[in-house]
């Protein structure tokens, strides 16, 4: 498989720690301009275009951070590569660069996430753990988010048959701060990963992101314990939305701890009270081996001195007529613009690095409202 | 609707109290001979030709039977009689006489089984509470058995708005001995049924046979938690074998009181952890209107001098020579005995009175093996 080359190397970190650039962003980026270094030449134009200026990062900052890592006793793995995550690499929105302490040997193994409530019930931690004891046993790495609760059972109990935690800061801003210990134990055999720079400490909103990577990583991911409106239900939901087994146990109807997880057996999950129903629902998944890599293009590379076509001014006009505060298909875009498909990309990721353009599930898009980017 | 006179009332009792004749074996004698009388008339001469003589019930038994039940304060409803429990009407093997004390408007609303462990956990005390009084307060009725543990839970929790105990043994042995109050406070706005004789002291087999009246009263029953191999769970294969609803409430996957429910819903029983459910699930059948009652006739009444035609002696033979102990089915025997469908079921009726016929679902019959009835 393709490595990137140092120079490369540079260039992607210092893409995706671009203002406003996210997975999604970096990949329309890439795909446009044949490659990360074209893209951050453009970069400062196109959020221009799209109506601010951004800030690029510097080649220094990213050196800098390389440095880190490696004396972390981590490394970067990008997209594409070899030992990168098989079952991320098609998950849409995948970091183009994961952080990793410990031994990548286990993203080569299939992964199944275990999820639940921080606040869980001393049977739903025993439940965890047995359940990510059993499925270790059978050859599975258990990915999980580090949280209390479930997530540091499933861990505990899966640290030498191998496991993998998704942070959702810095590798060395481990949260919660009591689990320092466990993400010790975890690198011994599993990793720990994040898309996260070193020295970030994670917000509220750093938490569902780090939960399209668990879900990402899994071939299925089994919910024990989860209230509604928690964040093991936007595991859930982001699992179901990348064609990934939902898979929940259950709970007492009285408790408010089990409500979110026993509605979605209620809706169709795939019910799980022994480590040998997960094996029963994922072992089609992996008879069909990994899920097909998004094209991303390690392959397609850099490409010196590609100049993709621009739209003229009345197309780039036209492409924001139709856009507005109500979510619309990028296709509808691309048919009522009679713009081409390229064009119609490019205008979208000039809004986007403005900060003006919210993407939605579905690939459809809208103009942030005027108080939210003004 | 038609209601039986003294004298058949008399003849109906006296033949669901004679050896071997069980309700299914009453049904049968009644439609081929006319009615019950001629079927006690014949019933000895039956009795015999299947291999041995048996006890036919005296007509002082059963007038001192019908007396008690008065002087208890109770009554007998028969099979097709307007207070007759519709849906148990519908149901094969429905008592040919009920024995009920207590209020029989009850049996003319729709009625929703909850059953479960005697030893069940508070949480599944409290959420048989629960389901059952948000249930009867949007008018269902409860059936029950009575049992400690979730049983009582459901009955306690729906006193006032109507709920029925079937009981596994004579009205005047209520098992288990300390729910006498509860029982007396169920005959208030509901009731208490059981097919048995007053006196009778319910053993092991007979709670199997009350969970079939439980599971015939009900459009749907709600199992909160069950072991494996309990009688809630012979409750919910009944339900599904008469097609009614089931449906149960999850629980941990640690509590092996939860292993049977939790496995209903696992197989695809309705996932319950609110009344809404239950309401949502049963009421497509609420709008069909109850099941269509079996026909049995008491229309079809006594008919003086009805004298059926009997099989030859050669027929005989050939029916006895198709059966062993491996389940046959009925219509297979008529095919390949050649002896008319009426025929076939008289000389399985004379086995099955001379104990020497077992019954299994699916309308197949075995003999019994030979250390079984000598």
């Amino acid at each position: 498989m393709p490595r990137l080359t140092p120079e490369q190397r540079v260039a992607w970190l210092r893409l995706i720690r671009s203002e406003n650039v996210g997975p999604r962003a970096f990949r329309d980026l890439v795909n446009h301009f044949g490659g990360a270094s074209a893209a951050l030449d453009a970069l400062p134009t196109l959020a221009r275009r799209g109506g601010r200026a951004i800030r690029v990062a510097s080649r220094a900052e990213a050196e800098d951070e390389f440095a880190e890592v490696e004396r972390l006793g981590a490394r970067m793995i990008a997209l594409g590569e070899a030992d990168y995550p098989r079952a991320l690499a098609a998950a849409d929105g995948a970091p183009p660069l994961l952080t990793v302490a410990g031994d990548p040997s286990v993203f080569h193994r299939p992964a199944v996430g275990i999820v639940g409530a921080r606040n869980a019930s001393s049977a739903g931690r025993s439940f965890a753990a047995r359940l990510a004891a059993d499925l270790g046993g059978a050859g599975w790495v258990i990915a999980s988010g580090l949280a209390r609760g479930v997530d540091a059972a499933a861990h505990a109990a899966s640290i030498e048959s191998g496991t993998v935690a998704a942070c959702a800061g810095g590798l060395d801003r481990i949260y919660p701060p009591e689990h320092a210990d466990l993400a010790r134990r975890i690198i011994e055999h599993g990793a720990l990963v994040t898309e996260m720079p070193l020295g970030w400490q994670p917000r509220g909103r750093d938490f569902p992101r780090r939960n399209r990577i668990i879900a990402g990583m899994s071939l299925g991911v089994v919910i024990v314990e989860a209230a509604t409106r928690s964040g093991s239900l936007i595991t859930a939901r982001l699992a179901a939305e990348i064609g990934r087994e939902v898979m929940a146990a259950p709970g007492s109807p009285l408790d408010p701890r089990c409500e979110g997880s026993n509605a979605l057996l209620r809706d169709g999950a795939t019910f799980v009270t022994r480590a040998e129903h997960v094996l029963e629902a994922l072992s089609p998944m992996v008879d069909r081996g990994p899920p097909e890599p998004k094209p991303i293009s390690l392959a397609q590379a850099e490409t010196a001195g590609f100049r993709p076509a621009e739209p003229a001014a009345d197309e780039r006009a036209r492409v924001l007529e139709l856009l507005g505060p109500a979510p619309a298909a990028v296709d509808e875009i691309v048919r009522q613009s009679g713009v081409d498909a390229r064009g119609v990309q490019l205008v979208l990721l000039e809004l986007e690095l403005a900060g003006r353009l919210e993407r939605m599930a579905g690939g459809r898009v809208a103009l942030r409202q005027p108080d939210a980017w003004v």
